[in-house]
């Protein structure tokens, strides 16, 4: 431990380098409940890539283990420490390196917040479109450590498909290069791809280079009310069969709404048992939304409402963004799934949650990605309760497994980490752990990088 | 060799193993001028995916190379056959199984024809964009295979954007599934992503989940004849900085604009330097085509010419189709480089191989997929005159140096195959090559998947 610290200090700043137990302990772990987290030994908050490279020769040469963090939003414990290991927070490393409106790049390190990314972009005109729910705090970095998503994938896709080039620190601490900053590239294989999503456990990104859209026109929306989430549903796979191209598509459960509606007194109607959320950013949105209207009375809906403007439509997505805080009102814990199926199965597997919560006694809200085909069941429990807490998790479980029944992926866009490493086995099948286990061993032979995230 | 064929064939139907020398080597490469190609041992066409498997098994056992091809349309041997191996064409293997437009998914074999797909997709009123020049004639494995491109990816992107899932024969025989088929999906390493421009080299391709995309309205299309390639390229760099998002964006430059003329008299002014296709398939694309002619004339073109409409844009699209077999006029073989630069830099790309064609005395024309900073400088030479090869393979290379000192690839769609595969070193670094290598060790340990390309 003494000589852990010695040696890290021989390359970077006493400043960065944290080791009172009570400050590193409050860098154990993400937002995800459940998930094991041991004591750090020590952390450190780099602000160059030299000295990034130190901290892994460091970790390299005493074989100690690092566990990457950003800003700790996960929901999957990827971000969670083992004991012992030295926790390498990229926070610091937060400046945008430049923003190039004819190439239509930013190049960031990856300590930079997702929003200020989207707010220096749109000074040019440009936007940054992946937008988890955490945006105001989490780091591109972590973006891209769980290939993050949001409300906005139904048009505009998740983070994979904006990064075009990484700069990352090996384990050994080599610096290793991949991609692009042109549109194009087919050097080689995809090493950029290999790296997103992989829940720091490949390298340490230290450079981005992404890729930022033309800023759409503010976007108009429509919530539409369902008798039941069958019916939700049904309209979720006509609008997308016709082509249209919403720029978000969510949907709300009845407890959702009505947890949304506890909290925040919006008035919405108590009796509903799905709330549909759809919006366009197009040159005529308000003719996109009527089409969509249509479809939404077709299969069911008892009340279409479209926004006047873009401040109310503003005012309706509040109520989708208000979900998580209005369920965390109901249980002390919220235990929250990922599960994305085929758009067309939507209505199986919200069908599905409603069978696990009575089989399981347990409240579980969903608020979903519809258009993705990507929910959110939230499992509300109090841990106080062992026999409860034991329901929880089992729900989890059956909500997992129905997805996979269902042909979909126990998760659509919070990763893996140590949540859910044992479904991914489940999901990959044998000779899929294999080979992502041989490519693991490449480049971290090892094991140091976030031992005990995905496998 | 007998030995070869006789367990080949406990596997696979006689009619699926070629051994005829005279038609053996009809396979034995692709379209790619330069590249080393040896004499198969036999040539395979299975039809199933257990045909495929056993191929794999017997390769493994016996320890012959294997070298997978598609419509062998490629341009940089990387279909090209090593001698005494088994040639694998997946061409056979041509299915359709699926076209979902609830979820936008197309489930095909490996040999299912670019078009095919495409006019299959338009059934159900979506489509497949990636769209190579070749796209009648090349495969959706062939494709995978190279991460090809084409006119559209300015706007709609490369083949890698729209592969969700892949069934893949190892080296070994093992049957890996990557992926999925939801529209979201993190459970993992994204292997899906790692086969893609594999070449390949890590793996046969036997299934692939593809995205479609709603069909978009006809394009409509203008041309803008610029007095010299730098004045062009400043026009696309304005476009695009202005965030315009049109369907393609192609510049063709003076040699190439003579060359089309020549062949089919399209009155095309002989005065041009540099030629400029934009085309937008909006929902006003008349405006969006008046503002980028504006721009189009700030930045010096002598004449914009915009179609009244679709027919005659395809009539405009044309020219830039006859590119490569007006060249082909020019000397009897072409080396066609695939450079691809950041969008800023397009102008000192198009300047440098102006100054390289000087220095070499070679005719080099130039098609460029300009929106995307693609350039394809067609190196125009006569094989029998040794010099002239020599100096085309030379200023091949020179424009390559030139591509990566200007920050580009030296493959924006085309691939590395056995033409560039020291270049890939090159663009790599050492670094990049160790790990790509261990990657590869991984999948395929005896290295009998294609050996001689990309390393």
């Amino acid at each position: 431990m003494r000589e852990l610290i010695e040696r890290l200090l021989e390359g970077v700043p006493a400043a960065c380098v944290l080791t009172d137990p009570d400050v590193t302990a409050s860098y154990a772990r993400d937002q995800a409940a459940f998930a094991d987290a041991g004591a750090p030994a020590v952390v450190v908050l780099p602000r160059t890539v030299e000295q990034v490279r130190h901290v892994m020769r460091t970790a390299t040469a005493l074989r100690v283990p690092v566990v990457p963090q950003g800003a700790r939003t996960g929901l999957s414990g990827a971000a969670n420490a083992t004991d012992g290991c030295i926790v390498l927070s990229l926070a610091r490393m937060d400046r945008i390196l430049e923003i190039d409106p004819v190439d239509r790049v930013a190049v960031v390190e990856p300590g930079v917040v997702n929003a200020a990314l989207t707010r220096a972009a749109a000074g040019h005109g440009l936007t940054y479109p992946p937008d988890p729910s955490s945006w105001e705090e989490c780091t591109i970095g972590g973006n891209i450590g769980t290939g993050a998503g949001g409300l906005c994938c139904v048009k505009y896709g998740v983070t994979a498909e904006y990064v075009l080039g990484l700069d990352v620190v090996l384990a050994d601490g080599r610096l290793l290069s991949t991609g692009r900053r042109t549109a194009k590239g087919v050097a080689g294989y995809d090493l950029t791809r290999l790296f997103v999503g992989s829940e720091g456990t490949l390298g340490i990104v230290v450079k981005a280079v992404v890729a930022l859209r033309p800023a759409p026109p503010p976007q108009l929306a429509l919530v539409a009310e369902f008798p039941s989430t069958t019916a939700a549903a049904a309209a979720v796979c006509a609008v997308m069969e016709r082509g249209h191209a919403p720029s978000l598509l969510e949907l709300m459960d009845g407890t959702t709404v009505r947890a949304v509606n506890d909290l925040a007194r919006m008035g919405l109607p108590e009796s509903t048992e799905a709330l549909l959320l759809a919006a366009f950013d197009t040159a005529d949105p308000a003719a996109d939304l009527a089409a969509v209207a249509a479809l939404c009375t077709a299969a069911g809906a008892t009340e279409v409402v479209p926004a006047a403007d873009a401040a109310e439509s503003e005012l309706l997505l509040q109520a989708r963004r208000l979900s998580l805080p209005a369920l965390e009102r109901l249980a002390p814990s919220l235990l929250i799934d990922d599960v994305c199926v085929p758009r067309a199965r939507l209505g199986d597997m919200l069908d599905g949650v409603v069978a696990i919560a009575e089989k399981y006694g347990l409240t579980i809200g969903v608020c979903a990605h519809a258009g993705d085909g990507n929910t959110h069941p939230v499992v509300c429990f109090d841990p106080r309760d062992a026999g409860q807490t034991r329901r929880a998790r089992e729900s989890f479980d059956a909500i997992m497994a129905l997805g996979l029944e269902l042909g979909g992926t126990i998760t659509g866009e919070h990763g893996v980490g140590r949540l859910k490493r044992e479904w991914l086995a489940r999901e990959l099948g044998e000779t899929g752990v294999e080979v992502q286990r041989g490519i693991k061993a490449v480049l971290d032979p090892l094991g140091l990088l976030n031992p005990g995230t995905l496998f």
